[in-house]
């Protein structure tokens, strides 16, 4: 089970009560964050997000409305006596950022902070931990940018326990076998199929955070058929050319890319502060993928 | 009239709903920054102080706590199509970190933005307006540190038109002269005393911000009956070794400067996160200094 938190959805020039790009990915019991714009640390503690439980960042690209909020949250960690690692995902240039600033303030980051620069034009795994990966999705934006694919690994099968009591010679023992998915071997080499002993685990679940980018078809082979695509429509498509000149998309372009992907469900993001009414996004984009919705400060899906 | 209005009064590590140092002062119809901790711009606009109002910011010291919202709202200032001039008074280095993250965004500022470095250890005056004066207030704390001294200057005298009424030789033209303090002299030289036509105007105001530091006599001479002294008050007395090792003070210690300096009203600020309840800080502050008063978000002190 995924899930995603909302702390922020807007783009840059924040209103009263409306905070720019950042949010957490619920995997593992792990929390991901990413991007961090300003205010992050306030939205995490607002809405009851451990800090202790982040262990990775991931930084889309190094416009302020992405990651103004970092430095005080890595702060805050420091304050609050940080011991494990932390691992930050981003585009060159963000540890010489977060390294003036600490070296200005005269304070050292006491815990590990490991920074891993992201460089390729192409898709690439960055993390490949026990229960999920992440992947790259290579964005054009007016700065080096990538999204971010997260994908849980394939679960354990459930062992079948009614099958299982009808054969007494299965102990114990054989059960991380069998959910693994092996067949059951006994002492006097009877053979009993996986499948009569094991039901399917639920499908692994996968999440894209697409964010800031031009309309880019390119993108659809690495999207396909995630349950849940988060992409940005800073416009509606009555500025489709504004949104082209400052390399962001409209929500008809989110949806088109929704639906060429086959993706479950879209949500949309990264809202210019030039619509009052954001509910215009999803009209727009429904027309073209039914199951759109907005994202909202606070808001969580269940991916 | 000279206004205070908080718009973050807390020591590092901000919690659910609380934010860092950042507060506006009202005078002349202009708003003067000081400090600006991360939600700044989200707290301006949340209690409707115009972005546009603010021509000069005052940055007390380097420390996360007291500039982490800077840059945000520096960026929102370029978005939103500023033209004139901002003016920033900062130690050493704030001007490397500001270029260096919009150098990395790819960024131009596209308005006047000016940066001041204070570097003295002494009193110097940095701001000489029409209306107000501005003088920094050498503090001790563990990185180079100021506070800042407000003064208006004195106001133009009020007419007494009763008293002018008597004199039809006394014509409109002549007003600007009563109001500057001098005698009325006719065309045949009567001389009518300036005391007899004017009334004197509302004493000029003065404020004082002083955060962070240790507790510091030195400072009592240049903040002497101010009307408005906010100070730091870190800690309680309980802590008070605690203070001394971080270069903070206590409540009691502020509470010590406010009645030595014999000033009208003392505000406290920048409270640490690990007393929950912040009346303890103005009754520790009371015990000593009766007319104190504790800084709360979204709070206003007419001065």
């Amino acid at each position: 089970m995924m899930k995603l938190h909302i702390l922020g959805c807007h783009s840059a020039t924040p209103r009263s009560y409306v905070f720019p790009s950042a949010q957490v990915v619920e995997v593992d019991n792990e929390l991901i964050l990413i991007d961090a714009g300003e205010g992050t640390q306030m939205q995490l503690r607002k809405y009851k997000h451990k800090f202790n439980k982040i262990k990775y960042i991931l930084i889309s690209h190094l416009h302020g409305d992405h990651f103004f909020g970092l430095v005080g949250f890595l702060s805050s960690l420091r304050l609050l006596g940080r011991e494990k690692e932390l691992h930050i995902f981003a585009p060159d240039g963000l540890k010489e950022i977060i390294d003036l600033q600490f070296k200005i303030a005269q304070t050292d980051i006491n815990y590990p902070l490991i920074f891993h620069k992201l460089t390729s034009p192409n898709s690439e795994k960055i993390l490949d931990e026990k229960k999920f990966s992440v992947e790259t999705i290579p964005l054009e934006h007016r700065v080096y940018t990538n999204g971010f694919l997260i994908k849980e690994k394939p679960k354990l099968r459930k062992l079948n326990t009614e099958a299982i009591k009808k054969y007494p010679e299965i102990e114990t023992w054989a059960y991380h076998k069998l959910k693994a998915g092996e067949d059951f071997v006994s002492e006097t080499g009877k053979i009993i199929p996986n499948e009569e002993l094991t039901l399917p685990p639920p499908p692994p679940k996968s999440y894209a955070y697409c964010s800031d980018t031009i309309y880019k078809p390119d993108i659809i082979p690495l999207i396909k058929k995630v349950d849940l695509l988060y992409h940005e429509s800073t416009f509606l498509e009555e500025h489709k050319e504004l949104a082209k000149k400052t390399k962001h998309s409209t929500a008809k372009q989110a949806a088109e890319i929704a639906k060429a992907a086959q993706v479950k469900k879209l949500v949309l993001g990264h809202f210019s502060s030039r619509y009052p009414d954001e509910q215009r996004f999803k009209k727009e984009a429904m027309e073209i993928f039914p199951n759109t919705e907005i994202a909202q400060e606070g808001k969580s899906f269940e991916i």
